[in-house]
């Protein structure tokens, strides 16, 4: 049995390359839908995928940018990557979403950027060690909402910090703690790394207790590993950490860390977010 | 006395409008020089004063992401600011600067984007408190390098993580503390605190007493206040602590917070710099 042959993700990410190089169609994967429109993350990842694909790739990813300027319909859509400029060992590129809204007219739903570097052997060093945490398969996983497609396709392994049971209005922490990793498993790569990136839930949900309306403004993932340290963590779980800094008149940061299960700290992510109240 | 009439930060923000909307022609200050090219802070406000001066421009800053996809040259560029998407409360930038190199071509050097917002009143926390730390002006200001002309433009007060005094390779924590403010004074505003944001010498050259070839290739700033808030904080210092998290194969990544003296978290920010060995 092959992992990755038929899995969902790998569907999400067939993008159609369009007569011009670096012009692609896609849409969104049913599997991982949102309460409205995809998941942030696959989105993510489907840009990313198309620098990926691009014939004129150099190197791999070292930063990403997304900014959701609208909300996705479960519609089709084209993406452009275009390389603004390409150095001796690192290569930026522009990101652009498009998609027909529903008045029938083609306007930007995503802009962002990419960075992909050759990289060289360096002095390396993890300064965040990974908290020191239960393993995996020593924590229970909890019942899954049937409202929200895409979490059924992250086996979640919470630590601390998990969605609030009661919307109470009470205030604590938000930090959450988890193992992560695609379900059904497959073998992480830049890709999925991505959509991992954005799988925490709202913070200021956790921060209050009250379910107030919530939207990713931007998010910037920092890759921290290569191909090969990707392809070795495999089907491993990742341990996930999030938490917020500030809350502001409408909007809140997230800061994240992605470690493997040897340790390794894969990608750090910041995201900035948009709540109602 | 005015504070800001003739100050040099506000001589760098000049730019000129172009024939397009979103157009602009402006120039490196030699005030604000780096040892190669112009100080990476001053570019980055540079290019959101090209989105603050648009005459389409809705709300204030809420995210900014700059790319340097090339060193610039000291010499006239040209910016070029796109409002991609226009929603109710939100609007999502696109931003270019271009250059003509040393073989008379024109090219892509800085590629980014940048949300800005009208902001509501809403539930607000800073989850990040200031650090426990002396007062600005208990703490003597040190010496200035005369080789790099910038940092001759912030009054700095050192708390902890001075650069190394001896570049001999030990290794120590990553970590810097610092008050710091325009020099001489000027009123914070979100030109100023992008710039602000970049302040903190390379992480990788305090963190290993080595002093090897380092460049910002992508930094986020997320702003956390208004214009008033900005504007209450006045000439006062901000305390800024920046410190990394990982070092892998010719780059590291930076995470900065940055509050004013009243103890207000008005920005974070983060960047990926590239290392040479």
């Amino acid at each position: 049995m092959s992992l990755t042959s038929s899995h969902p993700f790998d569907e999400a990410l067939r993008l159609v390359p369009g007569a011009d190089p670096g012009t692609f169609s896609g849409q969104p994967h049913p599997a991982y839908g949102n309460m409205v429109g995809p998941f942030g993350g696959i989105t993510a990842a489907q840009l990313l995928q198309a620098v990926w694909l691009h014939p004129d790739r150099l190197g791999e990813p070292v930063a990403l940018t997304v900014n959701f300027a609208a909300a996705l319909r479960d519609a089709p859509f084209h993406i452009q990557a275009r390389a603004a400029r390409t150095n001796r060992s690192t290569q930026h590129w522009v990101l652009e979403m498009r998609q027909v809204g529903e008045d029938g007219a083609e306007t930007t739903v995503i802009t962002g950027s990419a960075v992909t570097a050759v990289r060289r052997g360096t002095w390396s060093s993890a300064d965040a060690p990974r908290p020191d945490v239960p393993r995996p398969d020593s924590i229970a996983r909890p019942e899954v909402p049937r409202s929200v497609r895409w979490i059924e396709r992250y086996d979640m392994r919470p630590i601390t910090g998990h969605m609030p049971m009661r919307w109470d209005g009470s205030e604590s922490s938000s930090l959450t703690q988890l193992w992560v990793r695609d379900e059904p498993p497959r073998p992480l790569d830049f890709a999925s790394l991505t959509a991992l990136a954005d799988v925490f839930f709202p913070r200021v949900w956790l921060r209050r207790a009250v379910r107030t309306p919530i939207g990713t403004v931007s998010i910037t993932i920092y890759f921290h590993a290569g191909a090969d340290e990707l392809a070795a963590t495999g089907t491993g779980y990742l341990l996930g950490q999030a938490r917020s800094q500030a809350f502001f008149n409408g909007f809140f940061d997230q800061s994240a860390e992605l470690w493997n299960e040897a340790g390794h700290l894969v990608a750090t992510t910041h995201q900035i977010v948009y709540f109602k109240e």
